[in-house]
């Protein structure tokens, strides 16, 4: 037996963290007492976030870089950035990633007219895109179904859903579900090596047409656990 | 507004209707008043296992032939095969199923010594090569995140797990939400178009992952619906 993991003593870095899924994130776990980097290309824009969060949070271990210091100052890194900048962004961190577990929310989806649909994935997944940009990291995969919109809203007291999290690194995997864990209302639950992570990243493309159809903001569950 | 949908009206046909999934929902409809015609490649296997099923669930609206005379008689079927024949199968059944509400449940997940994972599929999903071999029929894809471990116990009083149907013809989709709403706990909830079923027909390998590293049998529930 291991010993829980506190993830108090962690500092998190958000890349993309003034998009929506990275703001809704780092809100959380700066409010959980977790230690927060937001990473921008623009570090002067992740810095106006930061002192946003801090006053949405009214904490103040919450501040704002460049995406490199971001990655080299975080214990865990979240990349909550757009698929279409997912390899041009992480292929330039290799370095500052080095050791550090990079926890992967990205989803691969197209809209059109008809909706939402899955964007395919030479490496298989986008998970395993950045496996193969960031050798020297721990790369693991989650928070891809949580509603960014339920996230947002810091009046509600729980964010009501399980994240699924990815990886062929079982400490790594621990971790991430331990971020998940800290937030209210949130499981962090094991599903599976990386190479099962294409279907979570586009299963959101299911919860969007969901959304749709019914008016909510849909995240999942898993029943029997 | 059009009237709420009567499973007892229908005719389910279950293709691979001696296999686990499809014995176990085969067993739930008949208990909940639904016609059932469990099709095999082999028409005495098939009656064999009807005969079971009567016995099991005391009702003798359960019968037993060949998968053609199962299709031509049922107006839904249900597709639950192995993936490996999957399109030889459906090949041979064009003709019947003109017409008829196809509802696939087979999941392209390959086995090795790591677990679980995707297989690829050429047309995009299962449901999709469904959906090409039978073009005059309404292809839908449905029920495949659920446990066949607790569909088969009707001890059970309830099957608690939603349901994502997907098809790209709405009253084809309500009919067969119809057939998940009419077994007790369970819920069919619209998932998105066809284009989006094979995040879902997968998902069933980080299912039975996680069933692997909990000692569960998982299923999913959407949030906020």
């Amino acid at each position: 037996m291991t010993a829980p993991i506190d993830p108090t003593t962690l500092t998190v870095g958000v890349l993309g963290g003034t998009g929506a899924q990275g703001t809704g994130l780092a809100l959380h776990w700066a409010r959980a007492g977790i230690s927060v980097v937001i990473g921008s290309r623009d570090a002067g824009r992740a810095e106006v976030a930061a002192k946003e969060y801090r006053e949405a949070t009214g904490v103040d271990h919450v501040r704002g870089t460049d995406n490199a210091t971001c990655a080299a100052e975080s214990d865990v890194v979240l990349a909550a950035i757009p698929w279409e900048s997912h390899a041009e962004t992480l292929h330039g961190l290799a370095a500052p990633l080095t050791g550090k577990i990079l926890v992967d929310c990205v989803n691969p989806i197209g809209f059109d007219k008809k909706g939402p649909y899955p964007l395919p994935v030479e490496e298989g997944s986008v998970a395993q895109q950045a496996e193969h940009l960031l050798p020297q990291s721990r790369v693991t995969a989650a928070f891809h179904n949580v509603s960014a919109v339920l996230l947002a809203d810091l009046e509600q007291s729980e964010v009501d859903c399980d994240v699924l999290v990815l990886g062929d690194d079982r400490d790594a995997t621990d971790v991430v579900r331990a971020l998940a864990d800290a937030i209210p209302g949130m499981r962090g639950i094991y599903g599976g090596r990386l190479r099962n992570a294409y279907q979570v990243e586009c299963l959101t493309a299911n919860l969007i047409a969901i959304n749709r159809r019914y008016k909510v903001h849909a995240g999942i569950k898993i029943t029997d656990l």
